[in-house]
């Protein structure tokens, strides 16, 4: 048979696979130079957490199972492709303070190449009428690990998956589940990501669902730009439209820089392909994002150009609404509405291409989307597209 | 010796067992039939809870210690008695966001068969004048986990007891425990729970105790009735008024049914002691609660006939007050209050009956309690008794 | 060599030590008569403390990296320094509530001989206009585990030292850790601290940090005096007033009292060194800490005589500030600024005195810088040390 598959960890049967190493010693079959490997991280606030590493031969990553299914870093021939973000993680969801006051605990646990933002909600925090939380920041799916955990190879093809269900319920309020697949295959220096949002209950729900994918050095370098079909772009609010002059294009890293956002549409093909583009100052090294418009129409772009020791970071994040408040989000049509019982499904696909010959044939595919209309550049905040 | 026993877990030396399977062959002595067994659950939220399983050889629980020593299902003869949450649990203290502004996190770490709701407080959450979380939702007694925790068998009597304690402290303010012994004899349908609250400062203190016991298919069924010797009831909302023609009966699953509560109080024999029944809609199946008015004097009924998926359960509730707000069970005297060092002792005993025989001799002894007096039912929220 | 170290955690590398047993016979050298050892706490709320004992022979004593590098009790010649606390810990950070609304859930951790506050903030928990939590009562550090703990010996000197770095880091806010080192010499009866305040950020940054240092019997007993070099004391409020005639010295247990606390501030010889005594009754026991007040020019004495039962109990607290509100101490300047990756150093040791005649020559010792001006007491709260 040329597909073999490993349960990680099912709580339904208390299944639980301490430690793991698979290579095709294991596994048979005809594919080749491919590894997988499951560690549980040790001491400080990274305790506890389990990291899945897949290496392909030429893309290795390591998706992070305790919290939401993220990714943590990848890796493209032993370079690291991620950021140095000034919390050192991966942190256990038990030290972030989600619940706080404030609404910003979220931001004790960010550091990962990949994080998603969802389910109930993601964006700036919401407080009530009675000056209480209600929406923290970026929602409580990036800190929910994993109740079931599968890995499978086709031995033969030389695909690699991962697939991990994580829930996000309130009793009386909603029942969320994510259930997301990343996959890769043997030697190619792409990772493809499948996720759906299910709504387990017999009621109607809604949901949101952002994916936070960011990049420092060496992707993100002084002069590095940002590439994408934009139908119309917006600075987020006053400090953005600062910079709106430069928007698609990087500093270098400044001490106290404060952080820009710009939200925009992207034009697509007919069937709402589209893609967004990192590459850093010479044109040598990029990433690719390929997703559907149709599943992820809004896309915020997050500059933080700060110092090293800050985290020097950009932000791709193509999701189905912008990270205003929810209720705002709700007011404009942007929340996915499910059905009871129903899904959503979103495809999402991240390339990173290490010659100029590469990223300049991404450069010209998004110039076609683009054709020959340029982007409709907004100024100054959008109305309707931030509070 | 008849008695032996097994500690399971002391922090006072830093004892704990891993796992645990205990018999007639390692126990010795005439006692057949039955076994214990503790086990770590993995994975999810469930990481790192403790699970204690007795089975008597007819009626099968499990303990959970590091839940305040809920019981989280019984099996009879194999058939699972409690609820399907659509949390899917046990879950771990620490995903459990008891804290959160809102007061509504205990709401996350619910799927038992019984849960203690309390010490200090329990009901719907109260806010200071300042706006802030003053008392969450149900307390924080079941998102404790227990220092200390004890296995006893009597290897003639077949009795089994399993005992543990649970602090709920915080400097300067409180400083209550729980003593919780809950036991079962080898071949019976039914469990005996003997809880003491103790205050463990020299000071005055004060708690409140409530006994949420939860049930859905297949005890609870369309068709289904309460039952108990009720004096005066009153529904604790328009909403619950709005059931209050049909109040012990209950209907099928029904999507986006929203809960109804009922307050009562119970008649009972010449020392305080009273009972109340779920049986199905054929009456083949019941269970019975029994315990003391005296150390529970209030009871609520919650029914929540939800769809299947969002949890159809209904709660028996006895408990030391009404499920309101702390400050308005205490302007009704509806605390218990502990002078320095002392102890408030509470008896339960919850029994499953599988044959119609049994069901109708519970039925015809709560008919003998109730007596020709029909209860004092009042159709609105009475005076007192809500908020 | 005579330097011998093991690295009992370090996340960057994964490592950690699950059980270590050091003495002479592992380490060789000269040095004789001690002993390390390394175990992790199991059970209720203490499941997963990692705890380090270091016994020099005559002085013994546990840190606690999971809780920030603190102290949790010491020995000497076996008889326990420290206190009972009504909460039984050590507590692992997970199960203290830090960010609840009210910002008192630090005080559901407290049991341990010397605690950490800090680094954002010490002091009484402040609230935004918003009425929202901003500063939690004594900060987080005490509730951060140390993501990197080393452990040395010099085997000819008999020096022991354990080294733990803790962060307390929010992305966007602050990145600050504490990197310290307790150290003590075979045969003495005193430890050694030398802490570092790092502010890993490029932007200039803020931080404040107390020692809370903790005695009950048999240092602290009814007639147990306090000895210090004052230069002015006040009360905290008007509850500490009322007992500022005989605010040196210390009543029996009493249930109920309410604690009463006092400001100072202390004089030093010409580099700033001074101490502080606490001795029992008899003047046969005594501890003592010494510092810089250039380092800890703020000092705070908290009298909690209450009932044995509820923590009768001490505190000599030498820190940056007075333990008020945040703001408040910011408005005074009594905040310490970190420039831009700069460290703030902090010398503390702790003696006990085991015989009249060793307390008798601290009381001279501090009295010599005392001198002849005796302290300037206000019976009152001062303005600029209290809100």
């Amino acid at each position: 048979m040329a597909t073999k598959s490993w349960t990680i960890l099912d709580t339904a049967t208390n299944a639980h696979v301490d430690e793991l190493a698979l290579g095709p010693e294991n596994v048979g079959g005809t594919a080749r130079g491919y590894s997988i490997s499951k560690r549980t991280l040790r001491g400080g606030v990274s305790e506890g957490v389990d990291a899945i590493r897949v290496d392909n031969g030429k893309l290795a990553f390591e998706v992070l199972p305790t919290r939401g299914m993220g990714i943590w870093k990848a890796w493209l021939n032993r370079e690291e492709i991620g950021w140095r973000s000034p919390v050192r993680g991966p942190v256990h969801p038990n030290f972030v303070p989600c619940s706080e006051p404030g609404g910003l605990g979220w931001l004790e646990g960010f550091d990962e190449l990949l994080v998603r933002c969802g389910l109930e909600s993601n964006g700036a925090p919401e407080f009530g009428e009675d000056g209480r939380l209600r929406y923290p920041l970026h929602g409580r799916i990036a800190n929910r690990p994993a109740h079931r955990v599968d890995v499978e190879v086709d031995n033969e093809t030389g695909r690699i998956s991962v697939t991990g269900e994580v829930d996000e319920t309130r009793f009386l309020f909603h029942t969320l589940s994510l259930r997301s697949t990343v996959s890769t295959q043997v030697g190619e220096s792409k990772l493809q990501i499948r996720d759906e949002i299910i709504n387990r209950s017999k009621r109607p729900a809604s949901a949101q669902l952002l994916y936070h994918i960011n990049f420092g050095l060496p992707l993100l370098d002084p002069g590095a730009e940002f590439r994408a079909p934009v139908d119309t772009v917006a600075p987020r609010d006053p400090r953005a439209a600062e910079g709106i002059e430069s928007w698609t294009r990087y500093a270098e890293p400044l001490a106290g820089y404060a952080e820009q956002v710009y939200f925009m549409e992207l034009r697509a093909d007919a069937s709402g392909q589209t893609l967004a583009l990192l590459r850093n100052a010479d044109g040598s090294l990029g990433v690719s994002l390929r997703f559907n418009n149709q599943q992820l129409p809004c896309f915020a772009l997050w500059k933080n150009t700060a110092a090293i020791e800050d985290g020097y970071v950009t932000g791709l994040e193509p999701a189905t609404n912008f990270p205003n408040p929810h209720s705002f989000e709700q007011s404009q049509d942007r929340v996915i509405k499910l059905a009871p019982l129903a899904n959503y499904e979103i495809d999402l696909q991240l390339e990173v291409h290490s010659t100029a010959a590469e990223v300049a044939a991404v450069e010209r595919e998004i110039q076609t989307l683009q054709g020959d209309t340029p982007p409709d550049v907004h100024t100054q905040p959008h109305h309707g597209w931030c509070r």
